[in-house]
């Protein structure tokens, strides 16, 4: 993971202040979270310790547990800097497009490329969803809002745009569940890459909404 | 779950033969499913003993190893429960109707009533997917592809059907994710029952891969 806008908004508990250890400490905790993805991915959260954590990243368990506290802090870490990644991206390039048929197409090319870029994080992420309570819990739930959200707009111009009429909610979540399900069968061989997924995607989803017209949707039903 | 064909399927290592302590059997093994199914949507499959299994069906520990050698076991009944009950389920819906768009909205409208009465075990099949090794995991597979195939072949007709071109795995994949990721958000208040939710995503799916007609499909992309 190379450090980003949005790896320096990751902050441990105890954080050094000057500028050079600022940088080698994002390097070091981009890195620790990397070990702990790997990690959650192989063991699954619940049968991780720290000690196992501790042992991959080479920081001594004493470090660890001075730094992270618990496990549970490093999963709202990693939780935090992969919906932040997402959600500033994909912002940065929604802003270079007014179709709003190009915008779903950024909106799915933008996830399928950070989801087969990240697979294993995308996986500890998909499995963990509920573990994290409290404060945590909170703030992570406040970010996959806002992506949520983000999403449900995009959508929401488009219906505007065509006249068409669909339930919002449930293309939103179909359409990530597409996306995000790919952890359990993407083969690059078979499949290409993200480009060439977003565009079957993206075919079908579109086709898919852009006929919710209410008079062919009747016709269709009865 | 009530006793069915597909649950008689179901026979644990050592299995009593006469007829009537048959049926106790049966009864007896769903039950202890359920129990498990519920210790590990609790704790998760890494997370759970078969201390916690024994306790939760009430049987004792040496009787859990007797009869089920292992959590791995465990998992392997409960995962051949599933796919053995949606495969025949299907089976018998589909003999009843010719039409390719009906028999898709026959699929959709099976997977979809299938996870949303048995949600706790929908999630811990999607997270422990890659535990079962050998001889178990071989016989899910083999078990999971003949749903698959299925779903390819229903889809296939459709494409001949309506002459119409789209990667089929790519489609059938799509669409079991909307339906599966169904897990992470679905209210039955707000989404209502099987039967709705699978009009809207039969909507979504069937105008998607409706419209893969390459002369559109050219004239959309440039």
């Amino acid at each position: 993971m190379a450090a980003s806008p949005a790896t320096s908004r990751i902050t441990a508990t105890r954080r050094p202040t000057t500028s050079t250890s600022k940088s080698r400490f994002d390097r070091r905790l981009s890195s620790i979270l990397a070990h702990a993805i790997n990690v959650f991915y192989e063991k699954g959260y619940e049968g991780a310790s720290m000690r196992d954590l501790s042992r991959a990243s080479g920081m001594s368990l004493a470090g660890m547990y001075h730094y992270f506290e618990s496990k549970e802090k490093l999963l709202y870490l990693i939780q935090r800097h992969t919906f932040s990644t997402i959600v500033e991206q994909l912002r940065g390039k929604l802003d270079s497009a007014d179709d709003p048929e190009a915008r779903i197409r950024i909106l799915i090319l933008n996830h399928l490329e950070y989801f087969l870029a990240n697979q294993k994080a995308m996986k500890v992420l998909s499995h963990e969803d509920e573990v994290l309570k409290n404060g945590f819990g909170v703030e992570v739930r406040a970010l996959k809002r806002e992506y949520y959200r983000i999403c449900r707009d995009v959508l929401d111009d488009f219906k505007r745009a065509n006249q068409v009429h669909f339930s919002t909610r449930v293309a939103v979540l179909s359409l990530f569940g597409m996306m995000n399900w790919i952890y359990t069968w993407y083969k690059p061989r078979v499949d290409g890459d993200a480009a060439k997924l977003a565009q079957e995607m993206g075919d079908i989803f579109l086709s898919g909404i852009r006929d919710g017209k209410p008079a062919r949707k009747f016709a269709r039903v009865n």
